[in-house]
């Protein structure tokens, strides 16, 4: 038996993500969402209402990063999901965080978190919420990396937002090899 | 010190989206898609090119479902991500798969997979591959709920791709509370 939940923004995975932008004064800020991801080989997509002081940054500076929240980070990447920049305007720096310019684009990397998508603003629009930026660079700290330069995902520890839930899970175990354990079937 | 990826389409957690669809003949087909999530309240998009036998079906019958690919099923997930359905019409029922008739939309729910959204059509662009959705029910089976009627992440195991290592990784242990754990910054 199936039960039905109805109408709901409800998957697995949803990501945990860490939008950074510079204001016009060069104060870093940073907002936390859900709704977004890898829309084209080099394009990531998100949904963001306009209101949001990074919406207004982003437009502005025409680029922003995109860090992956993880376990070690759990308090501070909920704290800048659930306080505004507009009333707080330096969220960024009470949430324990560390700005260092990205080399690519006018827009902030998160020092204690270890993966970024750097990207420049595509478009916007207000009428669906929709936003787009082109990947520049994907920066990965080196502390996460193993032996063989490769994201070791235990180390890395990236957490999910489980919707059903209103919880952070982290990734677990590897449990299968993409474009290849599906050969067995052929 | 940072590792610079380049122009890649790495971000985590990436869903495994096993989209599934009639064809006209009412065989049912499944693809499996990375690209894609929630993007409003009661909408999910999809980066889907034109030449999937998917694309094709969902266009003709504006309806399709999403289930989320598990552990358990892991082989059966990557095959339809492998195969396509032009060249293998029954990869399907080849993968191991079964249908169910959803109630709400003209397309299959997959009855091995225990979480699905269900779609209806709103809007397919050829040029951007941006296919959108409007959800009209979330479908849940019964065994991978918990005693209150929630999801059991442990029990259902939603698997996420891994584009850095090519890899399927499971949902792991829960790790903090959203909207409410970052109180303690405030």
């Amino acid at each position: 038996m199936r039960k039905n939940f109805g109408v709901k923004p409800y998957t697995y995975p949803q990501p945990v993500f860490m939008i950074a932008s510079y204001g016009e004064d060069g104060t870093p800020d940073v907002m936390n969402a859900a709704w977004g991801g890898i829309s084209e080989n080099n394009e990531l997509t998100m949904c963001l209402s306009a209101g949001h002081k990074t919406v207004k940054n982003i437009l502005a500076k025409k680029a922003f990063t995109v860090s992956m929240a993880d376990a070690a980070h759990v308090t501070a990447c909920d704290y800048v999901g659930i306080v505004s920049g507009n009333k707080v305007p330096d969220k960024f720096a009470k949430a324990g965080f560390h700005a260092e310019k990205s080399q690519f684009v006018d827009a902030p990397l998160i020092a204690e978190l270890p993966i970024a998508v750097e990207c420049r603003l595509i478009s916007y629009d207000e009428r669906t919420c929709r936003m787009v930026g082109e990947i520049v660079n994907v920066s990965v700290d080196e502390s996460v990396l193993d032996e063989e330069g490769r994201v070791d995902v235990a180390k890395a520890a990236p957490i999910t937002f489980d919707p059903f839930n209103n919880a952070y899970i982290k990734l677990g175990e590897k449990v299968g090899n993409a474009f290849s354990d599906g050969a067995a079937l052929k």
